[in-house]
């Protein structure tokens, strides 16, 4: 609690965040001359891009989201706090921060916001209850719970319609998530599940991957995206686009396809890996600096990510609008590494780098098991030799020895074998979270539906 | 749904419960001719003498849960079904099982009841919510966000009195989960978290370990439980015996001690591994049996295992009071063994086996990494060698290759190293459950406590 007069004079750094941008940023500044106080409502730092494999029981959340606090133990410069940011004030360069109900205010020199981005529903939030997002460890055990325990209700149920409906299973957005979402649940139907049941046969799911737009992975190009199309429809995914989700409930989903007709797909579990919304600190922002936000609720930045008339506040990640930037690692990484240098050279009377600019690393998304797209560049590639290139990468990034370790062998596990090794479901999963009340109306076809607010059609 | 006729022909064997006796009830039974059903409110099989190390972030759920279809896949007559059994019918020999609302009736031919036990609070069930059990894996996910969270919200704290409450961790009983528990929140406290916080020194976490008893482990005999106090208050633990709780609230506990004064003890993070009750459904087996119960609601059964007059019904495991048999894993085994056997006779038309017999296998508490007591009849030790055993047995009864090896990784880390692999909470283990009002009001001073039921002292 009490400062040292050396530590009170050291340029105090607060970063919001803990995600790749936070956590990348926070150990940049490891060998400057400031004070690192970093700020984020998980104890945990998410590997995002493996999120998909907790949902689907091969990876425990531990092994995707280590503790940041452990991963900064040695950095003597650096502090983390839990607390959700409720409050920016760049006048009085405050940060207020709630954790257990209790306000917290932490003052900074310099501010770095990666704050990230959460689900986007598109204006649809009560869409969330029966469809949940893909966005935090919470959203993939929940998913988990959903997707093993339809499978396990399908056992108990007593009517064709009922199981059909226990076993199809919808995926929203045909970006790399909801790809790498559906690829996962069909090798789950096929194989992993293959002999568990008695009474149904997981290889009658259905697996339906919805985007509203025309393509799959539209990021990677038209011909990587058309090889995964094709591979996704040769794991039993059927894969429609155009497709507009205008409806959903608990016992299904309602689409819009691109000729106007109305489609209504009877499934109890969905899976919504569509829109990001950054993070509504973004909008305190935008008022404060006069900052403008683009329709994700981004904030343009200045060429040097900070904020227009405040030199000392950087926006990057998934919160910073700038060049068209996509929202995946690889930005966050280099614009709070652009952010910590700045900041590192400031503090030592340096000149200021140039603008920031983003160095594409390429991008990669597997399908299933054995086959991947990747895009670095010009060089794209698709098949085994695209997902050898994925497995280094992942777990070169997944940070701390131990985990890649484990991870490797939850990998072969899956991967060579048929098994996996986290299917837990917890009693908040099973009955608490996914509300009895939604699982028992559409387990019983009697029951009447839940309205929603689907157009007639 | 349509059972062949070959089918509807063989005798149907109900199993309640997925626990040490009922999944190696099931196990025996894969070359009789019967047909099995196990029952069981969980989809996952619990490796319970575990679960303090789920609680304390070395081990993921998935490690010492394997889902119970997994574990059964390749057993051609068993069919496993996730469902709460709410009724037996001794008399129509059927059982009924809620799952989402929905009953399923199955009816049996012969009927294993194997549904365990849980936390007993002597009657003080509003302990429960400040004092979590360690019965299942909600209640070691939920233990884990207190036992991480407390250390989270110290560092945040404001004054020395808010911070030693957070800083204080109380287990109740000190039985083996007791003693794991506390000495792993103590290596924790020591050890782990050496290096992870700049406002605070975990070193200085105070860890209590109450019972009511006069002794620690009692079960291992008076000479191994001397020594496993004299190693926890190496490790920074102290022992309070003869201690009797009287009270429990959101920011504290109230013990009467041996000489009739009581005493408060501040601490936020209260861990309950005291009492057990065996399932409820012992009631209905007594009411329609006739049988006794003991205090703690087992069930006296005949010395082979079966209820009066009901020698198609066997009781096992803690359900089951019979010879002072301790609530254990051997005993939950082998009286399923037992149980499975004398089926497997009576289907096949062969003379009934005699009594039930209990063989000691020894038992085992670690007290520490490198450090555990074995007792194994007149053969007794204590320290590393004992450990050594304790690991060796453990590696043995973990159910699955797969798991094995990771758990063996993660032991590493843990033992060897000084890291946990498996830290995570969730916004339901950090906020929901744990009630943000608890945690909100002790974190304050100034607000008024629950009163709880305290006598006045």
């Amino acid at each position: 609690m009490t400062d040292t007069p050396a530590a009170r004079q050291r340029h105090r750094v607060v970063i919001i965040g803990s995600g790749f941008g936070g956590l990348f940023g926070a150990q940049r500044l490891a060998h400057a001359d400031v004070d690192v106080t970093l700020v984020a409502r998980t104890t945990h730092h998410l590997f995002q891009p493996l999120l998909y494999q907790v949902a689907t029981g091969i990876l425990s959340e531990g092994e995707i989201a280590p503790a940041t606090r452990e991963v900064l133990a040695h950095q003597q410069n650096a502090e983390v706090l839990l607390g959700e940011v409720t409050k920016i004030d760049l006048e009085a360069r405050t940060v207020t921060h709630t954790a257990v109900g209790r306000d917290t205010v932490t003052e900074y020199d310099s501010l770095i916001v990666a704050a990230g981005a959460g689900q986007s529903y598109f204006g649809n939030d009560r869409f969330a209850r029966y469809a949940p997002g893909m966005k935090s460890i919470d959203d993939a055990l929940e998913l988990r719970g959903r997707i093993f325990g339809s499978f396990e209700l399908a056992e108990l149920a007593s009517t064709p319609a009922e199981i059909q409906r226990l076993m199809t299973f919808v995926v929203v957005g045909a970006g790399p998530t909801g790809v790498e979402m559906a690829g996962q649940i069909a090798e789950l139907a096929h194989r992993t599940l293959k002999r568990d049941f008695r009474r149904i046969d997981p290889a009658n799911s259905r697996i339906i991957l919805l985007d509203a737009a025309p393509a799959v992975l539209p990021s990677f190009g038209e011909r990587l995206g058309s090889r995964a199309q094709a591979k996704l429809r040769e794991m039993g995914v059927e894969v429609r686009l155009g497709a507009k989700v205008v409806g959903v409930d608990s016992t299904g989903i309602e689409v819009e396809h691109g000729d106007g007709t109305h489609e209504r797909i009877e499934a109890v579990c969905k899976v919504w890996a569509a829109g990001v919304s950054a993070s509504p600190l973004g909008v305190q922002l935008a008022e404060q600096s006069g900052a403008e936000l683009d329709r994700a609720g981004r904030v343009l930045v200045q060429p040097d990510l900070t904020l227009p008339g405040r030199p000392e506040v950087f926006v990057i990640g998934d919160m910073m609008a700038l060049d068209r930037l996509p929202g995946v690692a690889q930005v966050a990484i280099q614009g709070a590494r652009y952010a910590a240098d700045q900041i590192t050279r400031r503090v030592a009377a340096e000149p200021p780098l140039g603008p920031f600019h983003y160095r594409d690393k390429g991008s990669m998304a597997t399908i299933s098991r054995f086959s991947a797209v990747v895009s670095i560049g010009k060089f794209q590639s698709s098949g085994f030799f695209a997902w050898v290139m994925w497995l280094a990468v992942h777990l070169v990034y997944i940070i701390g020895f131990k985990h890649r370790i484990t991870t490797l062998l939850h990998w072969a596990i899956s991967f060579l074998g048929r098994g996996r090794a986290e299917r837990v479901m917890t009693q908040q999963q099973v009955f608490a979270r996914t509300a009895i009340e939604d699982l028992g109306e559409s387990f019983d076809p009697q029951l009447p539906r839940v309205p929603g607010d689907r157009p007639a059609s």
